[in-house]
């Protein structure tokens, strides 16, 4: 299987120099899991997308016929990575968009990033980055199309000795990972950085602070630093395709896979059947009872 | 005339929806004016680039060739907007490069925009905007494709009752105009903000530095407030195809067209035949004495 690419609905895999999605980075993106042909968060997906398009003024798309688009994509395939990405369309030379916008709907499926099952039975290394996040509420929290911060991040290490960065913002809060959201455990509360300055307010975060109230844990969007994450019982990391990772090592500080874990995977794999993971370890769920 | 766009030295106007100047906004641009086939500041311009390049780790395009892909863009137009793309080329999904980049070199040939005279002779009307810019040195100083800022800022005004908006970051420190660099006179001083955080390192913002101080001035690159703008004695915006505008009105603050502008005109249009106005106001270059 290879990636395969429509704008609009049409197959293709070329877009015009004259996109501002290329011009400026200006539209927004998200990356979905899609098994046997079905994004199961599509519905979660396409809000945000909404609420970006919203904030920067770019018509939002019918949700039937972008599902129709995804659906179409993911059409049998057993499981694949959708991405969308929407752009403002074609403009001119200049910041100032055209006085009628007509944004250009990308659809791509790409394969499944396979990782070791080690990374969810064990958990993975995690990097602080050097690269920093800058602050901006203008766009913080949606997933738009200025990335560089990420890319500037990700090309910090290139072997597998790591599995994901941490990213600060220039103030030295934890905010993200370079493509997670990230949260700590600490005694009976669930805590993951507010992101009202930066970063992105993923669907997996969303499901984990939810899931994490439904379970009555106190979960708290608060600021966190270095030490925080350093001092932590469990580190976590989330994102759409990897669902839940728990992290083993980050700087000075091991840990290992916890209860909260645990029981967050053992419900995510009900509602989402693309972590084949044995969850062998024994499920200590104290905030269950 | 049209817009006219080569890749590589070969002319298309589409590009591979993988190429990560869409997907994430990773790479560089310049805007350079050319005059009668030829572009004044390449030099300078590829400098910036090459800067740009150093920074974010892409492979510099060799200068000859790109000049050679530039001038045959340029050739046969009186005057022209050249626009460089530089992206890190295709890659596949998330925001780690492949191990070789592939750069693509896009030239882009504009019509040039007309602005009234008067914006030369008389001055511009400068909008305070309310998007602010995100502080990162990272990516400081260099002219990235990472442009939402500044399309969200341009989207703040529609008509024409404002020539440029001006830009804060997050601390209320004035850095530049969406499209242009800003200068203030204060007494025999010429000020403009550092761009150490955020910002753009215009080329123009260069030559008026160096030009200012060829004509001894004192010239400090500094922070700047809003205030400092409003009780400026001139206001002055600089970029490479406007050249300098003199701010007229900002805020409740009215400025003349003032001897430094006069001054730095009078120089400009000796090596930059593309601002056609008549210099008729008395110039009164006490600095120049």
């Amino acid at each position: 299987m290879s990636t395969r690419c429509w704008i609009n609905g049409d197959e293709q895999v070329n877009i015009a120099v004259a996109d501002r999605g290329l011009q400026y980075g200006d539209g927004l993106f998200e990356t979905l899991a899609a098994f046997e042909g079905k994004c199961p968060w599509f519905t979660v997906h396409f809000q945000r997308l909404a609420a970006g398009c919203e904030r920067l003024a770019i018509p939002t798309p019918d949700k039937q016929v972008l599902l129709r688009e995804v659906e179409q994509a993911a059409e049998g395939q057993h499981k694949t990575v959708i991405k969308i990405l929407l752009t403002s369309g074609r403009g001119g030379r200049g910041y100032r968009r055209p006085v009628v916008l007509e944004p250009n709907r990308i659809v791509m499926r790409h394969d499944w990033p396979e990782y070791p099952d080690a990374y969810w039975r064990d958990g993975v290394v995690l990097k602080l980055c050097d690269t920093r996040l800058g602050c901006n509420p203008a766009l913080a929290g949606i997933k738009h199309l200025n990335r560089l911060e990420q890319v500037v991040a990700r090309n910090e290490w290139h072997g597998s000795e790591y599995a994901e960065g941490l990213m600060c913002d220039m103030q030295g809060h934890v905010i993200e990972g370079t493509m997670s959201n990230v949260f700590v455990v600490r005694g009976n509360t669930l805590a993951t950085p507010n992101l009202t300055a930066c970063g992105v307010d993923g669907v997996m975060r969303r499901w984990v602070m939810q899931t994490a109230e439904e379970l009555n844990m106190e979960v708290q969007q608060t600021a966190l630093s270095v030490s925080d994450i350093k001092q932590a019982d469990e580190v976590l990391l989330t994102n759409s395709l990897i669902g839940l990772w728990p992290v083993k090592i980050f700087e000075s500080s091991n840990y290992q896979p916890g209860p909260v874990y645990q029981a967050l995977l053992k419900y995510l794999v009900k509602e989402y059947p693309l972590i084949n993971i044995q969850i062998n370890a024994p499920i200590n769920t104290w905030f269950n009872a």
